[in-house]
């Protein structure tokens, strides 16, 4: 081949610089299977992603059903197990049906593009209405979509209500029920108000509600009175409370039967591997038995807020598991996670492009399976380390 | 809340009546632990997904490091097993860096999305040049893309040495190394001179390839001479040949740095479980010990594709180890597939939107487990159970 004689990536070397210059390169740290750290930075809400049942099913599911799914769903990639969990999820989430991706942005994308615009449906699709403070994986679905969106100001169902109202064709509002950066709450109650008013639909991803909210952890849709609802559809992960890995869509049959030949992330996919399906079904086995997990984690993060805002550290009140500490700029962000990891607690630390307003914050979630001693200690370790506020 | 005064997904019902009458509704069907079936259906190249240090890695991993990874690679995701991985596919592929992804769906979309338009930099990302056989998480990178997209005819480095000619910026082009309907290789070698001799960087999803094609499996793009240059990077799955779960990005390391910090779908996603990160593992350990299973699968293709031409069938001749047989339409390829699996032989049945050029097909898929007599026994199901040539 001819020598290079032009770097089509030279390109990367200046964005990476101006990135390093601002603060905003990330890198990697492997953890190690035993970390001495007390974990404050995943989504193991639950504490289940350890748990000997856990681990054991997952790792039973494997010898059982292979390594892998081993194709599209659509062909071999469906197992017993899938339909097994599939059921289980709706019938626990309170939903008629479910359908399980290789993960929750998958799950996304597919809601979002499969309801929004059919290939083959005549006209535009409908105005996808979407909170400014959602996902990623919500945004990449609207931007996937053939349809317009319009982005309404964040938890606002009034805006949603207006947008709709000045739309005369079908839309859907497109939410998620706990938002990942400061941990709090839509209005679900009123998004539904508002959509089912116009005649549209409501999308919301339960990923943060799924386990820490609603009866025994039946999630944010559940205890808003939704679940069920011929006009709402929810997404949720496995691995955030349910310690596994992939997502779900739940909704009515023929949204589900819809997504089966329809989402683009289902088709040309594979199926999620058999040990994470056995993984996330044993995690909801436990749940069930164990419903007071839901509660301790609520309490766990609402004790974190009270400490650090006791000490007058700005915190929005947490609606679920998700405690988010304002930091006064990246660098001191990254400096403040740095410090509570020297002191044995791993947090996290949300940056630019993470953060929809460009504010940094440290990211504290909460687990059930913390002792009162360790929440303690944790929030110390917050207090000792934090930048002048 | 109010009563539903309009139905916002009937569209739904009308839609799935019109995809029933063009035979074109999909429905899944759950497979049991021990089928009976021989499987020419799955991507299980190499016979792997089931194999002992397979499934038993799968399992020691998810007790040894949890049923989930916990949270995105950024955050507390990444563990040691992934570095593992990551550091044993570039080897193995001759890559200067991985990063392992939660599907091949998602390192496709980072791949394209990260190298097409760093939102940060001033100007127009680059032109996507995408063959028009491409797969759909390709097509949906190119769509997510903030950059223009050219599509080009399949395979055809002619079309692509023009449209670079005729474009005065940077570009990617894009490509399947083997595409996965008709199985054909895209000519990589003509491609890169190509690329090359415009400043163009190109990117190939070796999905089909890894395992299959190149020295002991390495690869389509390893077979061209192109792993490791400069201004390529390539895809892989951890689904097919290694019988797991996930994708990886492989390339120059500073390409897989510009990832961590700018692909959405690394970022924002949960990392890869466990058992899929040791299992994937395991499979490359197997396939260093045996090489001779890339070139096993490489004969069962040739050999199934030998016979059912001998026998009149139209095929594409497989440059790896897909073979495509081509059906006079939707219904009789649904047929064809039902009546060879009444004669215990589990084929793939594609059909339009999962085919670029609306022609339906029989897809068999060779494994390198498969005994001579079972290839000799399947291409007779085939043919026997075949519509009217």
């Amino acid at each position: 081949m001819a020598p290079l004689a032009q770097d089509p990536f030279d390109w990367i070397d200046r964005h990476h610089a101006r990135r390093r210059a601002d603060g905003l390169v990330r890198t990697l740290r492997p953890r190690p299977a035993d970390s001495p750290l007390t974990d404050l930075a995943g989504n193991d809400y639950l504490g289940l992603t350890r748990h000997h049942e856990v681990t054991a099913a997952a790792a039973e599911a494997a010898r059982r059903w292979g390594a892998g799914a081993t194709g599209s769903r659509l062909v071999t990639g469906s197992t017993e197990l899938h339909a097994r969990l599939e059921a289980e999820l709706a019938d626990f989430c309170g939903f008629e049906a479910a359908l399980v991706f290789s993960s929750g942005y998958a799950a996304n994308l597919a809601a979002v593009t499969a309801l929004a615009a059919p290939a083959d449906t005549a006209g535009p699709g409908p105005l996808l209405v979407s909170d400014a403070g959602n996902h990623a994986s919500l945004i990449d679905g609207c931007r996937l979509a053939r349809a317009g969106t319009a982005v309404v100001p964040h938890a606002d169902p009034e805006a949603v209500r207006k947008t709709l109202e000045a739309h005369s064709g079908p839309a859907l509002a497109v939410t998620d029920s706990v938002f990942s950066v400061d941990g709090d709450a839509a209005p679900l109650a009123a998004l539904a108000d508002a959509c089912r008013a116009h005649g549209a639909a409501l999308l919301v991803d339960d990923a943060h509600g799924l386990g820490v909210l609603g009866d025994g952890g039946r999630g944010a849709v559940h205890a808003a009175g939704l679940a069920g609802s011929p006009d709402v559809v929810a997404t949720v992960t496995l691995s955030k409370s349910l310690g596994s890995q992939g997502g779900a869509v739940l909704g009515p049959a023929r949204v589900i039967r819809h997504l089966v030949s329809n989402a683009r992330t289902f088709i040309f996919d594979t199926g999620l591997a058999p040990a994470a399906v056995g993984a996330a079904l044993a995690s909801l086995a436990v749940l069930r038995r164990e419903p007071e997990r839901a509660a301790r984690v609520r309490y766990v993060a609402a004790e974190l807020h009270r400490r650090v805002t006791a000490a007058g550290r700005v915190s929005v009140r947490p609606d679920a598991a998700v405690v988010s500490v304002r930091a006064p700029s990246p660098e001191a962000a990254v400096a403040w996670a740095a410090d509570c990891r020297a002191d044995g607690l791993a947090v996290g630390c949300f940056r630019p492009p993470s953060v929809p307003d460009g504010v940094s914050r440290l990211r504290l979630t909460a687990r059930a399976d913390l002792s009162d001693r360790q929440i303690e200690e944790a929030a110390a370790t917050v207090l000792r380390t934090a930048p002048a506020a």
